[in-house]
């Protein structure tokens, strides 16, 4: 299929390998030349600007980009995918965005017949880079039918979630609950310790405890319980701090919008940008156990 | 094996009737005639102090009671076990304390010659009546091994977790993850739900993504996700919110203590609290997601 | 002087009804025709739409909307202030809106030479109709000097901020500040007085020492205290919670934006969207103390 | 007057030297040796024990503290105030302690017949050196009224709060209202120059609005808005983070004794907590607003 690709950061690039690596035609687009040469010298073709993707004979087109202003720029925009897309060529939005600009976008497409989704995805760079993120969809059921193999290419766990921007939204409950696990795995190991236990030993019993989280049980802040996570490597790596801090200001503004308490998720927001404050926002996300560790590290 | 089992309360009357069916000759005492009478009626004596359990032949003792002060009222009163126990005589204490105040028991009892382990427990009533109970135990290794046959008649998970206390220390620190855990699934399913989801395919999605946690694949707080959970029944059984305020409230004392900071930890037991004081202290701890839904609850 | 007023709110109105007083002729619009009837019949004129405002004679046009959308559209819309207003024309937003946006506005009204001042106003819809309101402004020191006669139509506390922008960045910090203090004296008073003190000895005690603030000393939250505050008549009156939240939307939105941290300030905000949520959004922002007090209240 | 006078720390030096400047006859005692010969050049008499002081002549005893636990030793331990000291002579304990702990002292002393009064003090070491601390004071009105002229010799600003224990409530809620204060000042005002405001400005602004605290009058934590306070020396001298830590503590501790949420005071707690480890401990309490500005302070 001929797909175009526009965005092609530290997530956006290894998917489009990917779509080429499974034997798509791609047209790609991106502001960072060496992003787009990278991707020309795999077998990507680069007609050079967003309306030249949006009239290229791509049938789908995916969008991987920061934020919301960017989202709305590349759709909305004079310049943008909707002023110049040809009826019938289908979108997909991999930008992790709030849900109301998401059903806004989609509505719009929908609207002069580009069936669109929002696909968000979890599993960072290295989920990216292995094609085994897992996509949250949202959409029409017969779109998402229609995406599953292209996905397929770039995922393993691909979830349809509901109508328009119900991806935007499991992905944004799923990580405000995932940063709160976090902090509060990184305090419990933290206490278990002062109070003289073993670390090992302590993931272990909440491992098999009501404790038990995914934060505990596969990406243990704690360093030296687990082999092959950030904590074991200095918290390079996996999904930084400042990512892991625009989605907590996403949650919690969605819940702003709509009026719903979020006081943990609220901290657990503050407690990130404090972190980044310190210098930090780089690090992975479970390295936020270093605000609990004091002045030695 | 003839056993001394002092507080017969939800807890120890239901674990105190898994030893009698289990074939242990029992002592039991407690402040409630009734709940003594029913354990007579099943085949234990109760010799009707303290006092008599630590003269009886028992080469055991178990003690299941509420709080920190009546443990050191059991323990170290003048009418209490240590000053009137039998050297060589093993301890075991399954109340849920603060670690500071195990250790401190549990030294003087080894000094004289009383072996003695801290074997809080998790499991609920539910767990206490089916012999599911999971035990924490801290102490030394060759009490834990001699112990075990015991604890497995009132239990199915029992877990060392290293020296005396630490049997505490991972009750605390489980149940520290456990209520942020509760509340934080409570957040993320109230705000995918305003946000448009369904909220079973929403705890589907978080339950195989990073947000998954045992509040939410196992105990999820969110009415009609789950049968069989407290939340399928009003809230009613399981584990009291006013159980997980006494555990928030050891946390962070023991917190306070070594100087560890408990950020969300703090805020959890403050929330609890004030759903406690709303009325609630009574339903399940994973009620606490009625604070999240407004007037209409 | 010919002045122009857009939007006859709860504050607008009174606000207005004071220009007239003090003798100035006054060309009004808002979407509510009772409101803008009342005006009328005290001597003001109504021309019809936002345009008709903008082209009529006046010199000064100033604007009491509810929320950022509101502003842009009656200033940045087609049918808005600056696509029809004459050169000259001097502009205040009294409206409570966030700085950045308030900036953006300033910034095109002034290109195009309109003169711009922010001016968000404190004191509540007692202090609109005394004329006794705190206006916070933002701007050049000619324009804040020029608009100072008028703005002392309707308030008595006037204060230069600084350029453009910081009457709203005043604003936004102080009622951060205002709504954190209210809270911690609902914390205090409360913890006080269920330790066994007197309240009002409590509260003297605290506002001759170092936990005096306005919250304790001029609006003490506790029933009983003072008089002539809305605790002294069921909440009744004053300044809204749910404009309180708002406000706390404000000021962790722009706290987001420049990254720094408000932990007890989003804390806050979660506290007064629960009791929002509660039902309580309507009563007076001092009866937060609800939610420390139980089911009793 | 003959005044026994217990702890020579940073606080009850000072004010023994103050009880001696005013013509008083003092016997002291400390386990710091240089301590007591400093009172004792200055003319104090040192008789060597507390026991030794409790069969003194002095019709007064002060006791100047760090914790309960040292109040608990000295007062009712064998080697104690309560077993040697004559029936009538009065006892005043200035240590900052949890209110049911004093109450508990307090009842045993009146009953063999030692009236006795709680009076923690504010004002810090600066204040204690002047003479002019604020004393809060529990105990029976006859006590307080007898107390008088020697609490004027220390301090200027002596409270009577009511029954016994009060004068320790007083300050905790106090001290509780004011971390709040202090940790909102500093988020407030970090906010505002983060949006573009001049802080001196800022700060006039909240000092006459609603925000106005102590925290932000008198002891503004932002560097450069005041003279003579600790932001403008580096937060040297003045009251220091660990010991507001230690408050915060008695605060939650006798929130979670009296069933009270304090969702602000927990947090404010753990945000000390925090600071404390990063090695901050040392220096004024103002100094918490170095955890919103980030890594470059």
């Amino acid at each position: 299929m001929h797909i175009g690709f526009i965005g092609l950061g530290n997530m956006g690039s290894p998917m489009a390998h990917n779509l080429l690596k499974a034997g798509h035609q791609l047209s790609v687009f991106d502001l960072s030349q060496p992003a787009v040469e990278a991707l020309v010298e795999a077998g990507a073709n680069a007609p050079g600007s967003v309306v030249d993707i949006a009239r290229s004979p791509a049938e789908l087109i995916i969008t991987m980009l920061p934020a919301s202003a960017h989202v709305k720029t590349v759709y909305l925009g004079e310049q943008g995918l909707l002023a110049h897309v040809q009826p019938g060529v289908r979108l997909i939005d991999s930008s992790t965005i709030d849900p109301l600009t998401a059903r806004e976008v989609e509505a719009l497409a929908r609207a002069q017949g580009n069936p669109m989704l929002d696909a968000p995805v979890s599993g960072g760079t290295t989920g990216a880079a292995a094609g085994t993120l897992t996509f949250m969809v949202g959409g029409e059921q017969s779109d998402f039918d229609n995406a599953l193999p292209v996905l397929q290419c770039m995922g393993k766990n691909i979830v349809h979630c509901g109508p328009a921007g119900n991806g935007q939204v499991a992905k944004v409950a799923n990580n405000l609950l995932l940063a709160i696990s976090m902090i509060a795995t990184a305090e419990a190991m933290n206490l278990g310790v002062a109070l003289g236990m073993d670390p090992k030993l302590l993931a272990g019993v909440i491992n098999t405890s009501s404790g038990r989280c995914w934060s505990s049980d596969t990406y243990n802040p704690y360093p030296g319980v687990m082999d092959n996570v950030p904590s074991a490597r200095g918290y390079s790596g996996g999904f930084g701090s400042d990512l892991m801090l625009k989605d907590l200001g996403l949650a919690s503004e969605a819940a702003r919008q709509t009026g719903q308490p979020v006081l943990l998720g609220a901290l657990a927001q503050q407690l990130y940008q404090t972190f980044s404050n310190q210098g930090h926002g780089n690090l992975d996300f479970s390295a936020i156990i270093k605000l609990y560790t004091g002045v030695s590290e």
